[in-house]
């Protein structure tokens, strides 16, 4: 499980799609939301779309590996679709908050690697924010409250990076990949391989 | 400090050489070492070549992070010289054997990152024994026997990679000196970075 934080508008969202394109062993946990449906989401790709009252059954149910409110939105991360990819093998990719984070952390303790995106400054992150145009003055005010805030989780996170450039960055976060799956206790078959090496 | 570790043979040194052409901010550590000279060798670029008598006073002195006897030779890694390269900010290579690899582990807790390469088998490995037509017959087989108890600790390190491929297991070895310089506890401006970031 590899997990990407980072305040909106530091590059998460851009370096996770150029991860998932570059690493084909590695796919997207898909989150159940509350929120409506933008026109160019799909649902099962981007998220499950559901009303409040299921995906409350769901957290009674304890069907979410992490849940959390944000911008008075529900999401979270149904553990049975997750546990199935890394069935088969798959790395998933999270793209959740420090709440979120602890809630994974805490419950699948040890196969967790998280990294937090820093923006090179505030006043950075603000411009990226405007020029996405996504939102009005209201919500970028709520997002950079919010950003401070979720930056001041950064000491929770394994990795740190700095996003200065988009490139130099995603080749960072994808050397963090390959190396966590090269770490010893990661490689289930190498226990085998060592013993036939040595009985020849 | 970062370490390499593997059998004779199964790519060590090649690998060693290119990371460092690859990684400026790398650099080898240099061993003393009470061997012969070869004749394309440089004292203090190679190796300190020393005599038995002044390797021992060393020991006495406990001036080593580590030290070996490997076919009658002497090998130890100066503390002094590493601890001034990591002084400098660079990142130290070391390419040691299991046992030096248990010892700076022991005496350096917490900062060193361990790799072992292994090769895809026993008959390669001979094979590449042969092919560099450095070593006579019972050299060989002296290095084969080595290798198997070699190989036998590969437990003990951090990272584990098979060497099928050069410059793939280049690139993996580059992923992981870069991932574990990206680890929080090891970035130690970070905390005043985020400290000014926050500040505005």
């Amino acid at each position: 499980m590899f997990v990407l934080s980072s305040p909106s508008g530091a590059g998460k969202t851009t370096l996770s799609r150029l991860l998932l394109e570059k690493d084909l062993n590695l796919k997207m946990s898909v989150s159940v939301t509350t929120r409506n449906k933008r026109p160019n989401e799909v649902e099962g790709r981007d998220y499950y779309f559901v009303d409040e009252a299921s995906f409350r059954r769901r957290i009674d149910r304890n069907e979410f590996l992490e849940y959390a409110e944000v911008f008075g939105r529900l999401y979270g991360t149904p553990a049975e679709v997750v546990e199935r990819q890394l069935d088969a093998g798959v790395d998933v990719l999270f793209d959740i908050d420090w709440q979120g984070t602890e809630q994974i952390t805490t419950r699948c303790r040890g196969d967790v690697v998280s990294v937090f995106i820093l923006p090179p400054s505030m006043a950075e992150l603000e411009k990226r924010l405007r020029t996405r145009a996504q939102d009005d003055e209201e919500t970028i005010r709520t997002r950079m409250s919010k950003a401070s805030d979720e930056i001041s989780h950064w000491h929770a996170y394994d990795y740190v990076m700095v996003n200065h450039d988009v490139e130099k960055s995603l080749q960072a976060i994808h050397a963090i990949l390959q190396a966590e799956r090269l770490r010893r206790v990661r490689q289930h078959g190498l226990e085998m391989f060592v013993d036939r090496l040595l009985s020849v």
